[in-house]
């Protein structure tokens, strides 16, 4: 029982080793992750279609839950780049951007994103993220990345634009390009440069300085901080909104509110697929995330239990006006390289989140959109990289079309669709490459008792024997290719009287793959031929014996290939 | 080119030979077909819920084609009972039954169909046909045996009821069972008992009364001819027609009629799906039948060609007025049976079905459909056969979950939902098993340069060196399962210096699986741990050369794992 509650509670592991140095560590990284994420949370809402409070919100309660059920020390779990586009994605084909109902869909697809993960973690299914190839994922991300930068243009122009693809963004910005409001443009070009400067011009300059490493990092994090003081005060300073700049406005200034998801059977209905795509790729980020960080620390990740921890996360989410969430690049490497210890640096950054909300909301009414879209723009083009395509294309034909095929699809279709595509391309290229396996047809080696491809050595053969190696676990994808091979193989040839199956490299035969096996023997008998089988390994063979294969099988089963053709050749 | 030729048109190559002898095996086998071919090919009509001629016209055109671009020389082509019931199923969503609008998606569907077919055998795609696993295709089959029987009670008994699946025609029959016509239920249970007790009470009977085996089989085949006669003599005699039996009525005397699918877009995108799901399940069903049959001759089936030959079938049908077509494993064992030698006892078949077409069909306007049904029913009880659960149950738990669910699915949501559900669950047991496959730390037996796995022998092993063996390819799929557990390994144990990876069953490292290679040797490395290989594969070597991953290793790759780890030790 109490191995259990601590399976299921890794606070409890942790927390009972807490320290005072431990706390200071965790406290200095709160400060500094609770600054970063101010604008961020912000700057994700609005991309999620959501008002701004709202990432304020999605970052205390799911960081205080992912503390308490999380298996990674420094995750910092809230708003992420993808996820609030696939939330934007999802949403926008159900309802109306800005009414009561988007922000309840929100609701409604984080408890169901938490609740479809928690349910994996319970049932330990952890490993169906495992079926998003690692290249696929990359073509995602960047391409996610271009459609996000994309979306937050009109912000920075200050025009109106819609479209959940790159095409329909492309064609609706053209269309209102005319409208540009050149005070918003101004000011979201500015910030935009700005905030590149600082991520490559800034840190050179610091250093030269003679700024230590860790001072410099913190100065540069607090750029996006810098930028929406600067503009804000800007806006109000010189009047821009009324001259049409448009500005974040009236933030209740609250704590997160206790909120209520909706259970319309229609409406979960129309989010299911979302909330699974949304589960999975936030998982997976998270994850991958958390595995970089605990190796550097030697820390072991259970994903059953992160798994758990995002389910709650989200489940809060849900529960206190948020939504999607996972754990986010940026945000941990900062919690991680500012020295956060334990979990408890992400409950104190959401003590420091929500003091944000209770009393510093007034404080941003004249922050303009199109900074915090300047923000957007800054952090995901990092995550675009086109280096897989060259990549895969070097390594690998099949890697490389899987890759494409995702990037176009979510540019010209959405996020949804590209995600799918990536998934479904990359089983069905595995399931080809495994349904046409390599079957050597072996000889003997002169003078040993070793057998090698009679493509690629010098062997004696016998001319009323054949015998075949596959090298691959036989299952329902390349049984019948088995089948098509042998019959092909001695239909052709009057003299074959024995075919040696050599299943030195089978290690696991299904029923399929048993069915074609009796074909095959069946068959072989039609034509008066014997089916052999050699160097069986023992879990298979149990299992042939079991399914009475043994006592249909024409010929007989050899402990080695070598026994096997030195029989048959004297009968 | 003449190769070529002969390729795409196998009768180049049987045709040049055929001689006197071929032609009168073809010409009796023909006419055995035929008469079994008339009562099948009005009876599947009827399930396909089309006017019955249309049953004898999908079986002209489309067995000449085959016998032109057909492979196998004793398949016969034509309606099936699977893939009729597929048809209803496919239409009745869309169509009224009964309508013009039913017949022309009909067609459109065989046309769909065909051309689906066509490319897969023109793009070599037919292993897309292996992605379904025997047991599944088992499963599948005896549920909409089960659906055919429920969906011809109504015949028998004369009543009005509808459903795509078992559930909806049970509720259906028992809303409408009082209105049961009782000379039709006559009618209807005597032919049923008839056509059974002919199956199995007729052959043992005429057998001991010392008829030969040929003559026995030919006399049991006409049953069904009997059937139609008797029944269709005594409808006309006694004028049951105006008692309410339900008559074939008029039927058309014509040649097939020149017919063209709807090239309506929108049609098309709706029957896609079912015709997708047709054309797989008639290609799995005939291409078994054709190698069954090809073996005992010891003659070659080429699938692509099969493809090609069942495309032209299905697109004939669809000019000719019929409905989707493929190869029918009762009709093909008959025809083997009476001697067919060449695909043109199919051509020979198909005059006598065009005869029968111009001459028969007012024969046979008294018939009653209650006849039609009871020659479903005895023909696809046959296929039901729930053996296959007790032996998946027997062999493999995931094979039986597989086979269980898409039985339960396609008798309780219907034929499409059941066959992707069994496909989609195959491929996801599939992936799941290959997502966690056998990795077992090794050390090296005594006195030997040979190493097991150190759970089942008494190895020597050295603290600071950990050796695994993964007996499995690396792929996306399981790349993430061996991080974890490299990470978890390593993590927990402070001594070790050395992992060395025993790649001699690796055939084979696709991109993720490289970067999950990468990302080993990273979080190692930040550990203080060195990476090593041993025994990678020549091809696989190549690759990551390719890839400049051995550049990045921090460790070596050794020959074989004794030198590594002998080398290491040293250390």
């Amino acid at each position: 029982m109490k191995t259990d509650m601590t399976r299921y509670l890794p606070i409890l592991t942790w927390g009972r080793a807490y320290n005072r140095s431990a706390l200071s560590s965790d406290v200095v990284a709160a400060l500094i992750v609770t600054i970063m994420l101010i604008p961020q949370s912000l700057a994700y809402a609005l991309l999620a279609g959501l008002p701004p409070e709202a990432g304020l919100y999605a970052s205390i309660a799911p960081i205080m839950l992912y503390a308490v059920f999380g298996t990674s020390r420094a995750l910092a779990v809230g708003p992420v780049a993808v996820v609030s586009l696939m939330t934007a994605a999802a949403l926008s084909n159900i309802v109306e951007q800005g009414t009561m109902g988007y922000a309840v869909a929100a609701l409604s697809l984080a408890a169901l994103s938490g609740v479809i993960l928690l349910a994996m973690g319970l049932f330990r299914l952890g490993f169906v993220a495992n079926f998003l190839s690692h290249p696929v994922i990359a073509g995602f991300i960047t391409a996610s990345g271009i459609i996000i930068a994309a979306s937050q243009l009109k912000h920075v122009l200050g025009i109106d634009a819609e479209g959940n693809n790159l095409l329909e963004l492309v064609i609706s910005i053209t269309e209102h390009i005319a409208e540009t409001n050149w005070i918003t443009a101004i000011i979201g070009i500015l910030a935009t440069g700005f905030l590149f400067w600082v991520r490559k011009g800034l840190r050179p300059l610091l250093k030269r300085f003679g700024l230590s490493d860790g001072l410099t990092g913190v100065l540069v994090k607090t750029g996006p901080v810098a930028v929406v003081v600067a503009t804000t005060f800007a806006v109000w300073a010189f009047g821009l909104s009324a001259k049409g700049v448009k500005i974040v406005g009236e933030v209740p200034q609250s704590l997160p509110p206790l909120t209520l998801p909706s259970f319309s059977p229609e409406l979960l209905g129309q989010l299911l697929l979302p909330a699974f795509l949304i589960s999975i790729i936030g998982f997976v980020e998270s994850i991958s995330v958390a595995q970089t960080l605990a190796a550097k620390k030697r820390q072991r990740i259970d994903p059953d239990q992160e798994l758990i921890g995002l389910g709650a996360a989200n489940i809060g989410a849900a529960l206190t006006g948020g939504f999607p969430v996972t754990g986010g690049f940026s945000r941990s490497v900062v919690n991680f390289d500012a020295g956060a210890e334990t979990p408890a640096a992400g409950a104190f950054t959401a003590v420091g989140l929500a003091i944000a909300a209770l009393a510093l909301t007034p404080l941003i009414y004249f922050l303009p959109k199109a900074t915090l879209a300047a923000t957007i723009i800054v952090a995901v083009l990092s995550l675009v990289d086109f280096s897989i395509l060259k990549r895969s294309w070097d390594y690998s034909k099949a890697d490389f079309s899987a890759v494409f095929a995702t990037m176009i699809i979510t540019l010209a279709i959405g996020v949804e669709a590209g995600v799918s595509a990536g998934v479904g391309l990359s089983v069905l290229l595995h399931l080809y490459k495994s349904s046409k396996p390599h079957i050597a047809e072996v000889g003997q080696v002169p003078g040993t008792e070793h057998y090698r491809n009679i493509l690629r050595h010098d062997v004696i053969t016998d001319p009323s024997i054949v015998s075949l190696r596959v090298d691959e676990s036989l299952y329902f994808a390349n049984a019948r290719y088995l089948e098509d091979n042998i019959h092909n193989r001695v239909a052709g040839d009057k003299n074959i009287r024995h075919v040696i199956l050599q299943c030195s490299a089978i290690n696991d035969i299904d029923l399929s793959a048993l069915e074609s096996l009796e074909t095959i023997n069946a068959r072989l008998h039609e034509m008066g031929v014997k089916l052999h089988l050699s160097e069986v390994k023992g879990p298979v063979m149990d299992r042939l014996k079991r399914a009475h294969f043994l006592a249909e099988l024409t010929g007989e089963v050899f402990l080695s290939q070598f026994e096997a053709s030195s029989t048959l050749k004297q009968m």
